[in-house]
């Protein structure tokens, strides 16, 4: 297999983007992403690109032909790829792959998510978790995590200001970022205080509903060289699935998920926990910050949130965790999202994260997550 | 790249299949392919899944990992992928990709439709159409595809009785295949005398709304070459794209994308048109067909409608297209029709399409189409 390298990339601001239309988001993305790279449009020859629910949403399907048209690629193999939320991570999966393979050189991972678009966001969304046995019976996504934060509450202690800690920490994150959705601090009493949206969790334990694009190109290393610009190199990527319906699991404080895509994406780096300088996990509610930094080892079960509360994964700490502002502050179009987390990994390595620059960062991990722990793809990359 | 080999084809029978929900129709796709391959489940390490819409047609999406799960394949890096109609093409360049990295050696190639489950079919179709500039303004697919035959007609002399005669001879092959939606034998005058559904296109010159799975597992030649089961080769995979709307087009009568993606597929293969044994093509309409056949290099434009009234493209004839009854007779889920291609001609080339064989083929050609021509798919398949 051939090294890969991330040469470019690109997004929009991410936000509630009621004057860009679907095919506008992604073209802004590629024009920005093959700005950063240098590298020209003739020159690409693939693109992948991560959607949820685009036919859902905006009733557009067949949406790498349409994107890719509008981005100026018209011709190119384009193909897009979806694991509901993990659809980003997926795609960026797919584009290594194909640069891996030595049957392209040039290749767009992206991904793009239009959620303000008149279309019932909360039913969108939960076409990611099982129609037939969850939502049917009229469970929501925060009625999901909302069951897992109940769980992990019952099992290791956590309390309502853990999970109120995560949101505070990445808002405070996200004012540091200028394309987050919400790039506000927050306090504690502002979360606990807040509406409850599912028992624990309230608004601010939850994403957002947001529009958006990123993309990054990919290239084998030795062009990467050739180019004589700041890349990173692909070190692992792992991806797992487990049962989408939370009935199907035996440990509801748990998300095996992301401990099977960890396992796989350490053992192909050669690295492990201790080794990571720098995090992106999917925190699209914020129980979900805690166990998936648990399930990839940073800390032990039920040990993410005294972590937390110590300042461990803030920036400063040892360990800074969603220094983007995570999806809670920076925002969640689902498609998207994936890429984005590479995307901030890619600029803390290669010190361009201003205002919130991990120091000396060298190998950064980033971990997309689909549905309630029914997909999951993390990878890690690291700066010569 | 390492060579690939398709090891095992699976596949239910296409129809109004009432009684299977999506989830089973895959899961029985994948049990006969991985008994026809002779290969266990915990050997499978990955699996590509091509699906249009079941965000439209059955309010689930994340699909990989509900389908991989009722498959009893949890755990394994699984990821849907879209290209509208040429879906199916697209996961099976996918897992071509996965598995010639390097990164995988048992990699499932696989794709599902289930469009008989209460939603408006042509609603969900019209998605693959560019919804802001065609669908609004009331198109629908067999619109689409009667702009091109009145462009091919008034181009190229084709007549009515031309498009008739592809659909005859589709079910003449369909009525040889046990697993075709319509295996019944129909005459010119059923084709001519039908309802018509938009002018020049009547009901036996669209293909049906179905319900189907169909998977093959790839692996690598040496793989292939220790388990001592038949197998055929991957030659050639060509993948492009272009505008979905037809008023992006500058000729009508033509379908730009199918010669893009063959022009790559015979390049990497080292062969052209006339060294090719046994084809299908993506007869969604009758015209469809036609073009595709000139677009492919098999005819000159405006040529391949004599040659299929001189019986040419028919069992028997020096080029036999469709051999499988093709979308019409056969039936079109359309996620999986890519793969049920690519099913027929492994079938072909190893000697196993009982009833309907093409004597002594060798070379086969699977052509897979996205919308009215966005995109498409083009693999050359070859047996040692």
């Amino acid at each position: 297999m051939r090294e890969v390298a991330v040469i470019g990339t690109g997004m929009t601001k991410f936000g509630e983007l009621w004057d860009s239309p679907l095919r506008d988001l992604y073209a802004e993305a590629v024009a920005d992403c093959l700005k950063d790279a240098g590298v020209k449009r003739d020159q690409i020859q693939s693109a992948w690109i991560g959607c949820m629910t685009s036919g859902l949403f905006n009733g557009q399907e067949h949406l790498a032909s349409i994107l890719t048209d509008y981005a100026g690629l018209s011709g190119i193999a384009a193909t897009r790829v979806e694991s509901a939320c993990a659809s980003g991570g997926a795609a960026f999966r797919a584009g290594w792959l194909e640069v891996a393979s030595g049957a392209s050189d040039f290749v767009l991972a992206g991904g793009v998510e239009k959620m303000n678009d008149g279309a019932d966001a909360t039913y969108c969304l939960s076409t990611a978790a099982d129609q037939e046995y969850e939502v049917y019976h009229g469970v929501t996504f925060p009625g999901l995590y909302a069951m897992i934060a109940k769980a992990h509450m019952h099992k290791h202690g956590t309390t309502r200001e853990d999970l109120a800690a995560v949101a505070v920490k990445n808002h405070k994150h996200g004012a540091r970022n200028p394309r987050a959705q919400f790039p506000t601090e927050i306090t504690m009493d502002t979360v606990l205080n807040a509406v409850t949206v599912s028992t624990p969790l309230g608004l601010f334990d939850c994403s957002p509903v947001s529009d958006g694009a990123a993309t990054v190109l990919l290239a084998p290393v030795e062009v990467a060289e050739d180019l004589g610009r700041p890349y990173v190199t692909v070190k692992g990527s792992g991806h797992a699935t487990d049962s989408i319906a939370l009935h199907d699991r035996s440990d509801l404080a748990s998300i095996p998920v992301v401990k099977k895509a960890a396992e796989k994406a350490y053992a192909m780096a050669g690295v492990g926990p201790k080794d990571i300088d720098v995090v992106e996990v999917h925190d699209c509610f914020t129980i979900a910050e805690l166990v998936c930094l648990e399930e990839l080892g940073f800390f032990e079960p039920g040990q993410a949130a005294a972590a937390t509360k110590a300042g461990t994964t803030a920036l400063g700490g040892d360990l800074p965790v969603n220094t983007s502002g995570g999806l809670k502050s920076k925002g969640h179009p689902v498609g998207a999202t994936g890429i984005a987390q590479i995307i901030e990994i890619v600029e803390q390595l290669t010190g361009r994260a201003e205002g919130r620059q991990v120091e000396g960062a060298k190998i950064g991990l980033a971990q997309n997550m689909g549905g309630s722990g029914g997909s999951s793809t993390v990878h890690i990359l690291e700066v010569s």
